[in-house]
């Protein structure tokens, strides 16, 4: 990883790590691994992933990365620098990154004087020997190492001479990136811009042993500045930009890289992602919110389903007759569009591209293609999201070309559950009538839940019919309540993962009725997956 | 209204104008009324009321504050210079803002050349006429003009010249202020700066009629910079801030006025409300989110419930220490606090400082706290959060420590659904035996989804006994599946928010079984209404 230009930044992802740290926000390993994927191949070059000292999950993910690793971005594992009057090589938060197994590592440590003698309760010196040791050490084991100097700014304008000292060490001790955190988010656009300066000339580069700039920045928006600052922070020399997607993170959250990967690439010419990667940014936004299970701030700049909403009459003809008009940027360019909000102008295109990737056939001039957009409409306006249900969105495809195989009829459905037994021990009911083979089959099943036992009743009902059904399972099941203030009366959006072993699919269900939404779902889901099936053992007839 | 000092600002709200173009926002002109008011009893100087020639409840609006008028705020009525070949005099919308009866009014008019030709289809020479002739026309009328300059930042760099010649020709006309409009919001603040400083010297002092500065800015956040923008003009010399409430507006938004006051005035010395008013800022945030039915963004900067939260057992004792070391800015300035989040890092420090602000007096040597730890580091790890959830965490302290009343008692708790009838129409039937004083109530209610069938079957049994149930609502629910790689089997999280028309309060539940988690929130959430509701009965017995 070399630097080819001075416009090239390096977008380095803590999603992960510091986005986690969001109010109300919590993954799972699974979750985390999907976002990993997802950003390796949007050619994000740095993704943190976790701080396998602190937590136990984060050492799970760390293992499963090294049994399956990234494509080309390098996962990086976080870590404090050891602590006061012990060794690096003792300290088990550090034999845990070690553990990790990644070829970078990011070491945080005190910048400000203040934290080092209150916080800590340790010297001056004894801080640098811990950036030295820890940092040292790491060099020792063959890590490439990334510093994170904490409280920077806030730490510059105590004792500006310690600061420095604090960076010094880190680039003395071998660190190829020292990256400047505005911890507490306090900074404003040109106090970062004068420090920065300061910084690039005090530690310039002939302290520097290569003469690419080797500064990064790490913004937190508790001034609503996170974006600007980070921007400034580019401006005078930085090429390491940390940040999260959405920008979540604690308390007010981190730089967006949704909204700084765009500024600084399509407005200020600096090389962040390669130019056919950043239309996924808008992608990539709404895949985490979903897998992270928040919904996504539908006015975020650039990403937002609103960032290129354009009301009213006159302004509507403005925008056609001119976009810069009324736009600041071109949406496609990052893979967002336009809407007018009077008269929804949904893309045919969209549908055509969609049905592409099915390996359905369709065409503008096929009066079929208005339907499924007409259909798809309507759904969407009652809180269908086929972004991520991409199976539902096939099965409601080829309902529309009349070619959606009727593999079994729901006749019935009855789920009953006894809430208060003994308070932990509570059960579920379900009762399905089913038509297969044209035949009525009735079976029952209990499950530890209501959605358990719908699925497990239907299975029982089917598999003497599609033997393949016992390799299906449900891998993934998410809840979202729509217009949440409505309260129990509001509708309820649940997401079905399913797989076979080999695949993986997800359909959707909404109701208000959250039973219903699941068994929509769950119901399509075993539909998908038969479909699946079928087209296989066709290719398996056509091949032989 | 004179300038006192070059550090004085003028704040300019357009919330009832601007902000209301947000997707999703509709205020009635009551709605408008009471904000106005908060914002003059705040001591906006001025407040943009809308556009009284578009819009007839803009009319209405104005109507009202002429009967009633604001105590020290102008009210602003908002207009575009009159259309092309005609004149000012006889343009009805002009004459509607004249109705208005405002000492102040804004004219919106083009700065950018492109947009005279192929928008208003007209001449440059005609667009400075209609310029000239509006304020002239106004300013006859006794009016005080502020110049809004639309597209100022895309013209000024298209036709610098022709940019600054609309600018001159507001002046001339007698407008005292020329705002500066980034109407896209696609500017970054290193563009801001340049262009307003050079704004500043092309018309500077010896062409206004006054030494006072008297440019305005008006930023959006299309770039995620509207803050940064606003910042970077004011600190390049302007003097009048536009802005919104919460960052309401079209698109991606305004800037958000409630960052700017704290930024401006906090950390860089500006005047823009009186010292005593700041600590107001987080509350009109709220109020007006409440008025305008929006929920409040949590992670707002400076006046988000997460602005000031902190997890962690470590840091929170770092936090009391020093509450600089992790905080940008003392909450209480603005009327926010700092919250210590229960978490999964909890530390005796975080439940301690908890209890505190639930009035719980408890102390470390105490062995409930320790008991009150445990206890909840088992609930985390089965999956309960608190971190929204206070009322639940405080029922479980209160169980701890023994003093946790019992208003009822659930017996039993069934529900039934039947998925499968007509397919649309799903019902849910709930049914609940309950012990109240003494006596075994038996109830059953239908819903249109079993949670709501819960709910209403509760409070039928309980209403005769607390009628203040009737008074309570659901406000807000909220799934999130654990483990959701389980698929159906994997655990439930539920958060309930409830509220009784005063106060609002989040409960949890945890299960298997999506309707169990529910049917505990559900539950908690009544009891602790019942709580507070004995708790302000308690008050006034001892305050009588």
């Amino acid at each position: 990883m070399t630097a080819n230009s001075s416009s090239q930044l390096w977008i380095y992802d803590t999603t992960l790590r510091d986005g986690t740290q969001r109010e109300g926000l919590s993954v799972s390993t699974e979750d985390k691994l999907r976002i990993a994927r997802r950003l390796d191949q949007l050619g994000i070059p740095f993704i943190e992933g976790g701080w396998p000292g602190a937590n136990p999950k984060d050492v799970q993910f760390f293992w499963h990365l090294q049994e399956e690793p990234l494509s080309q971005a390098e996962i990086v594992a976080f870590c404090f620098t050891r602590r006061p009057n012990k060794i690096a090589s003792e300290d088990p938060m550090i034999q845990a990154i070690l553990a990790a197994g990644t070829r970078w590592v990011t070491i945080v440590g005190k910048s400000w004087d203040l934290q080092v003698t209150e916080g800590l309760k340790t010297t001056l010196a004894e801080n640098l020997a811990m950036i030295q040791d820890t940092i040292d050490y790491l060099r020792s084991q063959g890590r490439r190492v990334i510093y994170d100097a904490e409280h920077w700014f806030d730490g510059y304008k105590h004792n500006r001479d310690y600061a420095l000292q604090t960076l010094e060490t880190a680039i003395a001790s071998g660190a190829e990136w020292v990256t400047l955190c505005d911890t507490n988010g306090g900074a404003l656009p040109h106090e970062i811009t004068g420090i920065v300066r300061d910084v690039m000339q005090a530690i310039g580069q002939n302290r520097f042993q290569s003469p690419i700039p080797k500064l990064g920045i790490h913004a937190h928006n508790d001034s609503d500045t996170a974006v600007a600052n980070t921007i400034a922070a580019v401006m005078a020399g930085a090429r390491m930009v940390q940040g999260t997607i959405n920008g979540y993170g604690e308390r007010c959250g981190n730089a967006n890289l949704c909204s700084l990967i765009p500024n600084l690439q399509l407005k200020l010419g600096y090389e962040c992602l390669e130019d056919s990667k950043i239309s996924h940014i808008t992608e990539i936004s709404r895949f985490v919110s979903e897998v992270v299970n928040l919904a996504p701030d539908e006015h975020a700049p650039f990403v937002g389903r609103s960032a290129f909403a354009h009301k009213g009459g006159l302004h509507v003809s403005a925008v056609e007759r001119n976009p810069l008009t009324y736009e600041h940027i071109e949406p496609e360019k990052i893979g967002n569009r336009r809407r007018i909000v009077i008269s929804e102008q949904a893309g045919v295109s969209n549908v055509l591209a969609k049905a592409r990737t099915f390996g359905i056939e369709l065409d503008k001039h096929n009066p079929k293609t208005g339907q499924i957009l007409q259909r798809l409409k309507i759904l969407e306006q009652e809180g269908y999201q086929f972004e991520a249900a991409e199976a539902s969105f096939e099965l409601l495809m080829r309902e529309a070309l009349g070619n959606r195989q009727p593999f079994f009829e729901i006749k019935g459905f009855q789920v009953h559950c006894d809430l208060v037994q003994g308070e932990e021990t509570t059960s579920a009911l379900a009762t399905v009538k089913v038509a297969v083979s044209g035949r009525d089959i009735l079976e029952a099943a209990e499950g530890n839940g209501p959605v358990a036992a719908l699925d497990a009743a239907l299975r029982k009902a089917l598999v003497n019919f599609y033997p393949q059904i016992a390799e299906f399972e449900l891998t993934d099941y998410k809840v979202r309540i729509l217009n949440g203030h409505t309260g129990t009366a509001a509708k309820t959006r649940v997401l079905v993962e399913s797989g076979n072993g080999h695949q993986r699919w997800t359909t959707v269900g909404v109701s208000t009725n959250i039973l219903a939404a699941s068994y929509q779902a769950v119901v399509e889901g075993l539909e998908y997956g038969l479909l699946l099936h079928s087209q296989a053992e066709m290719a398996l007839i056509a091949n032989s």
